[in-house]
């Protein structure tokens, strides 16, 4: 028989009562996926206006006191650690709910639905004009914010700490200045190495859409043959949990530079296994699908660069990526596996290298930090914006479709979400670590479905299982049996280019 | 300045509090149309248990005393017709939700949520077994339904009253019995007649998959060139309205018969159209949207019969027609027309000519009327339904996929539903007799765009505008100054299809 993982009856009575949250956070979800994939854009006033009474509900049902009570109720018993981390979270959501007016959450609800289909629309315009009163209001609210739910030292931190548990503008910092360096000199060994190619034919090769559209199916096929996945288009990929055996994610297509759609699938679907092998036993609960961002991006990253860039899970789909087009016939495994890896400054992030993808999350942190202190004006963004990215990547945009208006991220109301994405991947390095002193070499995995299934299971049993019972550090600790930190991203970058670079490594 | 339609401050306090309770339902259309379109198999279980905790929700919010004393208070004052709709079907929905226990609710939602997906398979596998035990659970809770509720003469009444306001046995009986007799008389003379066909080889042509979708997409874009409506695949195609500028209507594709998702889609557009005319200013409201379904289906039927099979509107889309395959280069439109228009007895309602449809309906009524009677049990179903097709209408299904298990409706929970189609179908011709006294003949109309956009605003001026102010009994004296009367429909039919037909013309 299955051992029961919550058991303590003040906690069952409490997730009883959860499920109505529960049930409109599901919901909430759908109508996020779908905003972005399928609503007519007329819809998106109605859709807005429904997103914020819904949200506001959500808060009225939190605070009632028959759930609170029940909360309290609860913490004072002896829990195990999932039981725990119901508590947790939920005490969480309630100091936010507790300090946020509906009146300012519906605001910020609206405001951000609307804004979503705002930002595609300028974004396919070119016109940041259409999004900057969008964008403005929302760094206003995110000031807001901040101000009601306090902060010790920086308004930022508020807004980091809510996509990552304790996160603050000091350990972004910390980071960040121990990455920066390393890696800009790095960039420079490999701008300067003989191999350096500033463009690669690949990139211009244009592929035919349903065989894309059939390679990326046949990927998502191999790496989860289930009936609970899907993958829809969307201006900006993501992956979203609906709810059990309900998983989401998209990609977008254009006409040329295969690796994007590729990329991004493979990148999409770790996040979505995260949220698909957390414990059955936690459905609708709060703890149910992946822990933190730090934590779910070390995951995306890990199928993106350890596994979906490697030579030998190129092999495995060879013969469909030959067929994308009549022109692919000429290329090795190994044009494909450098493509894949080529290093060199560019502008947009999600499809940038592994190096540079760093300097690309520095300079949205430093936005956002400046903005957050309103050092910097929302109608300089795109000044601003072009100025970083001549200064740290020494490219700058021809237009703002592929400079500030690139990411989907504040258009919801994301702010404080980026440093995620570089913590995370420096964390993945560190999984990637312990999992080959525990299974074995990826290569050696990656060669069939087999090794892809071992792969997984270790995943399944070192971090998915547990769904968000654990913080982000805790966990960490649990799988390296180490604090997070950041030399596995370097020593990972430095070996993996210095071959691929043929530099000759430093003594 | 536009006038204001709902000024009563009762009301207008009532409608701030009911706009929780819009959302809740925008998001459920949301969830039951991605149910059917998108949603992975495996999200079924999570997808029930979210729709029954929401629509209880709903039932508690509605419940609340603040919103119910609104509701009395209201009623006392002086309302016009639009202040007086929203109270009468606020005491629809409130004597419903008095009466049904919300673990009733609960498991009436969590059972049909399961049961669509239950149904879609057993369609597919042809496994009436599958869907048997859910079918058994759902005509239970019909029946258990129609106890609390309560009624004087027949269970079933109660749930035709749910479809539409009033509807009883007794009205769908004198009406079946006045159509039955003329309907069987007149498929008689066309059976005897000399150009009888019980075959055409257009059924069997099959099309291009590809250029199908473009040519419904063409269709649907020359009737509505707007960005408020989509079209997606479903099991079973429908229309369904999600929210302000948010339409959605679905067909199906096969690889042959190009009338199925042709006539579909024009008929779904029907459906959509009264909901994207009503008053902008009803929008939130309980008011917003159709009335009736018996005035929904004669909307819907409307543009499929007068319009979508009309020789005129075939003549706008031939060249398209044409290019659905190589094989279609020898059909004239007058091959095409006669086609749309064939009349022979067959097996799938949604695909039946205009005489035998009402024969479809009237198995459907007659099975529901003793199901709820408790005269027939459910595994019983799939012998008494082909029993009655071989009565009816001389032909019997091959398997239970193309018998009782083709409409989606009691998956739903649908029953009592299906006497709408055949009574709005009745409606229809009487619109049809009066738009062709008010604007001129529909051949003239429907040659060119102008003409589709003066159909459009004559519905929405004498229909669609005024949303669900008025019942449909009501509405239909408003429009055609006389009570509803079958006469029309049975005019309509003779002189069709004794010309179709070229039968001499009773004394």
């Amino acid at each position: 028989m299955e051992q029961k993982l919550i058991t303590n009856p003040a906690i069952i009575k409490l997730l009883d009562k959860y499920k109505v949250l529960w049930s409109l956070n599901h919901l909430s979800a759908l109508a996020h996926w779908d905003l972005q994939t399928y609503m007519p854009e007329e819809g998106a006033k109605g859709r807005g206006e429904s997103l914020a009474k819904i949200s506001s509900l959500s808060q009225t049902l939190f605070l009632d006191k028959n759930f609170t009570s029940l909360i309290k109720i609860s913490e004072k018993e002896n829990l195990n650690y999932y039981e725990k981390g119901i508590i947790r979270l939920l005490n969480k959501t309630l100091k936010y709910y507790q300090n946020l007016p509906p009146e300012f959450i519906e605001e910020f609800v609206k405001t951000t639905s609307e804004a979503t289909i705002v930002w595609q629309n300028a974004k396919e315009k070119d016109n940041f004009s259409l999004f900057e009163p969008f964008l403005e209001k929302i760094i206003n609210l995110s000031r807001k914010k901040a101000d009601y739910l306090g902060y010790k030292i920086h308004p930022y931190d508020v807004l980091l700490d809510e996509y990552e548990e304790g996160l603050t503008v000091k350990d972004c910092e910390i980071y960040f200045n121990s990455i920066k360096g390393p890696i800009i000199s790095l960039l420079n060994k490999i701008k300067n190495s003989a191999n350096y190619k500033k463009s690669h034919p690949l990139e211009n090769e244009p592929y035919n859409l349903e065989s894309m559209k059939n390679l990326n199916n046949k990927i998502l096929n191999f790496l989860r043959n289930k009936k609970d996945i899907r993958i829809d288009i969307s201006s900006h990929p993501f992956s979203t949990h609906i709810g059990p055996g309900d998983q989401r994610i998209t990609t977008r297509y254009s006409s040329k530079d295969f690796s994007r759609p590729y990329s991004s699938l493979i990148h999409e679907f770790g996040h979505a296994l995260y949220e698909l092998q957390s414990e059955g036993q936690l459905d609708y609960t709060p703890i149910s699908g992946g822990t933190s961002l730090i934590i779910h991006e070390s995951q995306s990253r890990f199928w993106e660069n350890f596994i979906g860039k490697s030579k030998d899970f190129i092999n495995l789909f060879y013969k469909d990526i030959l067929n994308l087009s009549p022109n692919f016939k000429n290329y090795t495994t190994q044009d494909i596996y450098e493509y894949l890896n080529i290093i060199r400054p560019s502008l947009i992030r999600t499809e940038s290298d592994e190096i540079t993808y760093h300097l690309h999350i520095i300079i949205r942190f430093e936005i956002e930090k400046e903005l957050m202190e309103d050092k910097i004006k929302v109608k300089d963004l795109p000044r601003v914006w072009n100025e970083k990215y001549r200064a740290y990547l020494g490219v700058e945009p021809k237009n703002n479709s592929e400079g500030i208006l690139q990411d989907v991220h504040w258009s919801y109301g994301s702010v404080g979400y980026f440093p995620t994405y570089s913590l995370g991947t420096a964390l993945s390095t560190m999984f990637k670590f312990k999992m080959e002193k525990d299974i074995g070499n990826l290569p050696n995995l990656i060669r069939n479905k087999e090794g892809i299934e071992k792969i997984q299971a270790w995943l399944k049993q070192t971090i998915h299982q547990y769904g968000s019972a654990y913080t982000f550090s805790d966990l960490t600790k649990q799988v390296t049996k180490e604090a997070f930190n950041p030399k596995y991203l370097l020593d990972y970058l430095e070996n993996k280019y210095n071959v691929l670079y043929q530099i000759s490594r430093k003594l």
